[in-house]
């Protein structure tokens, strides 16, 4: 399998981007396309063990920032390392593309064919996954591509959520849900009360509506959501969980015997901080779009570039692609 | 002061309802008007020590359940123990309205001046304001009451919002924001950006788009929101909230020293707990109707029910639906 890697996605690239793929090329066997500031990525290179490694370097002259509007990163940086890295896979020379660069940037440059890889016939829009890392494991489709969303929209999330976590986690029929305000029925705005008639009509495991604490306690496989709303309830789930880890630390070092406490309790706080490490369910698929995209947090280190290039390889082992289009027909 | 709550309101009503109005009453010498089921509420209270305090009953034939249809309660169940209670505060019989009962229920019977209140003239939609339970003790505004928005509304949350911020918690100038996907220019579903002019030039102290994560650190006093993406908003900050409790606790029994640590280190989760406790900050103002409402919890136990009615006190001595109506004006 040949997978590219934007070698100047992460926050700290292209250290741990370089290191991630090193990390994967010898644990998978694949070949993995750094794309990028060659000299940099060579330097970064030399610094690693790469012996019988297949590691090739694909020059990129422009890098998106993350602080870059990505509508006009997409239109005028024609050689940025994510513009190179999706023509790689569109023409076939890849199988995948893997970034932990700016997200909007990504699904601007992936959605057009004429910069990258169009969407799958069919598919209105593409949207992003993100699997929670919480024990269900449910995901939330859309996490961000879409702010605004026509009923459409939201059955071909359900569509694309269900073929993703029916592939990749071996779910058979997966449960599918509107994420809403109250489950009763008229509970819901306009977007959610046009859509559950078409997701009732549409052969999926569709169970209803739930809601945010049904959602986190595994009552779905598949939440389904406009992007807004699920970009800002993602990021709740984030800073909720970070405001409760500081808060607990805070607390339990505010005293002697709380503090003894918490070094005795710390294999607990180790195995609810691991259960809760995003790196260990991947980066965010990008479905909808004629290939495989994977996007990976901006503060990703090593460890989470080589889980996100494990992700999609096995999206593409799984035809998810080809399975998104079967379904969108 | 003399303030209504609806005896039939909480999962458990009328137990925490009337236990929780006899202790206001004690606490703050206040008349407390309990409506709802007469020779229920009577027999209750006979239970209780009421010596002194002035409790009266005012029999409300009906009663709404918190499975009840909103709107088909609030046109058919005109007897209810709501309906009742918030004539009693538009004819001027009491001066505040506290309920534990069905949100959807109590919002739609008191925007309409028939049934209720009313709105407060100038306010195109009352909203639901939650101040989180948080360190910094944030608004967020709306929290449920309207599904879909208008730009306007959003403007006028943020207006009363800040009023509330202001009188309440004595913030001179609070930081409005509204809840986005994103901080930068260009972020936002259309909503968002059609509101983003309308505070610019609303003279509140609107200080841009933030991101959940800003909104729990405390970057803003009041965030404000259409009501599907908030209610989803705060339902995932209190289903992630219990999630990881749980997962913490679960793991810290899993062990023998962690359990050891887990109770030595009681005293920190204790407080961690306390300052996460909703009812420290009361209930859900309902903001824009011409009068004073608090809606409470449904599973508010009896101290909750008290500090809402401490809540709906402190709302009418500090003249905010006098303050509001200015400001619309």
């Amino acid at each position: 399998m040949r997978i590219v890697v934007d070698a100047m996605g992460s926050d700290d690239h292209p250290v741990p981007d370089v290191a991630g793929s090193v990390m994967a090329a010898r644990k998978f066997g694949d070949t993995i396309i750094l794309v990028g500031d060659k000299p940099r990525i060579d330097a970064e290179l030399a610094g690693h063990d790469t012996a019988g490694l297949v590691i090739e370097v694909v020059h990129a002259a422009e890098a998106i920032g993350m602080k870059d509007a990505p509508g006009a990163a997409a239109r005028d940086k024609r050689d940025s390392s994510i513009h190179t890295g999706l023509k790689l896979v569109r023409d076939g020379a890849a199988d995948a593309f893997v970034s932990a660069g700016n997200t909007g940037a990504i699904l601007a440059v992936a959605t057009l064919r004429q910069t990258g890889l169009g969407r799958i016939p069919g598919i209105l829009r593409p949207a992003l996954g993100v699997v929670f890392p919480i024990e269900a494991k449910p995901m939330l489709i859309d996490n961000g591509a879409n702010a605004d969303c026509k009923p459409e929209y939201l059955l071909q999330f359900g569509l694309m959520g269900s073929i993703y976590m029916a592939r990749m986690h071996g779910i058979p029929r997966p449960r599918v849900a509107l994420i809403s305000n109250g489950e009763e029925e008229g509970k819901g705005n306009l977007l959610i009360k046009e859509a559950i008639p078409l997701l009732e009509g549409s052969g999926l495991n569709y169970i209803g509506n739930i809601e945010p604490k049904e959602f986190v306690r595994g009552d779905a496989d598949v939440g389904v959501v406009d992007g807004f709303t699920g970009n800002v309830m993602m990021k709740t789930a984030e800073a909720v969980a970070g405001y409760m880890s500081a808060t607990i630390r805070k607390y339990i070092m505010a005293g002697t015997l709380t503090k003894i406490g918490g070094a005795l309790a710390r294999p607990a706080f180790n195995r609810v901080r691991d259960q809760l490490n995003p790196d260990e369910v991947g980066g965010a698929p990008l479905l909808g779009v004629n290939g495989v995209v994977i996007v990976a947090h901006g503060r990703s280190n090593a460890y989470a570039v080589q889980q996100a290039i494990w992700q999609a390889r096995r999206v593409v082992e799984n035809g998810i692609v080809a399975a998104i289009a079967e379904g969108a027909r």
